[in-house]
């Protein structure tokens, strides 16, 4: 697809991000033509009084997630602001290692979509999805 | 309104949240009949490499903030999850505090609807917005 | 604020909407510098098996109230796609005429932003929220 | 999966909805275990001035199509309320028969999540992505 890969995207993800999102150690897996896998490492940090983990950071791993797939589809990092993140929180995520897939929906000019998946590791069912809308502040 | 007030927040705060939230220093301002204000103070932290507090940040900010104005308004923490959460990012924060006020669209026995809007201290226009359903897992 | 205003709304509407949306009779009541007002009449077809307005119609409504507000705002309409649709439905609305608020959160060269309120005529309270954003496919 | 079908979708459509949403004419084409497929018909009165179907159609049927795909899913309609949804419009979709996929993400015993996607017959990637929660009203 391209020659950005994992290394590209933990360079990426080191280097554009805020360490407060640095600190989640969001670790991208795989990427392919429609997107790209991540796992949401176990981290007590991310845990609240309820026992789970908490939405704040599964909906902050959905755009942290989104923007790097976007850069392994492009094979570089484009500038691009976050329109709108959505996030439905379906099920609740023991803690754990959370699986992640961004899927682009599209990947235009000027505009770009992704929906993105999460699940507890080896489970079947969907516990967190967002779509979300992206702006290319640059070609 | 309710004894719940200032002080009762900033418990709630370090007690009901992940620490990875707590970290973000999110500070209790005043609560009125339809909701609170609060402030998300300067942190470099929150800042990524286009020199501008991160979305996933105040995205984080409006379902923790959403969820201590709900508490305040019931006078104690109910239980609940957030059903969905979704944000707007309209205008760039530069760096420095983030004023940020949620207002309690419904509150009822199942259910709550708030919307969070945040701005640059002391400026017009809104530079976020989010709206967010909440499902009460208790009475 | 500009020369576009009730009339022009009306005209707007009748051309450059679909047909199905246009028998909705969306009314256009005023322009100010940050949005506009208009009345959905009561009409016995947006009523479902429940008693009350579909979410449906009041989905609708925010998007074709939002395009007009910014055509309003602009003086033009200017030919733009909705990136997203957010609507939150907190209250149900009983059959009559329906308040409907936009306020234009951002109108840039290349994005715009929308809220949309609906209370019931005369009613305090919110029924129905949406969030949205639209991309200018022209200057 | 249950004994409501394709003809028991039909009699739920043209008697729960409102006539608004009955006009469109969407058609259930089947169910199985985690959804329902639909087709939204052509019909030249959903189709705008920029010669395409208007986005509100595609909001609405997502909510319509979402509703029975739950009530196939439970063997009959259970009185519900949605909560949110939240529509992406990623393509445009030239006038013509549209192929709606609901897939019902969480069917609980108070709320239920939906996904629907759309797109143009026999097309391969989506025009049209929606997010939905839902409230039971009764068990």
């Amino acid at each position: 697809m391209s020659a950005f890969g994992v290394r590209q995207a933990e360079e990426t993800i080191a280097r554009a991000f805020a360490p407060w999102i640095v600190e989640m150690g969001l670790t991208p897996v795989a990427f392919d033509a429609t997107g790209g896998d991540f796992i949401l490492p176990e981290n007590k940090a991310l845990v609240h009084v309820g026992g789970v983990i908490c939405g704040q950071a599964t909906a902050a791993a959905a755009d942290t997630c989104s923007v790097v797939a976007l850069a392994a589809l492009n094979g570089r990092f484009r500038v691009c602001t976050t329109v709108d993140l959505t996030t439905h929180f379906i099920r609740p995520l023991k803690p754990g290692d959370v699986e992640i897939r961004v899927e682009v929906l599209q990947n235009g000019r000027r505009m770009a979509y992704t929906r993105v998946e999460m699940k507890a590791k080896d489970a079947d069912k969907v516990a967190v999805t967002a779509t979300s809308a992206f702006a290319y502040l640059e070609e």
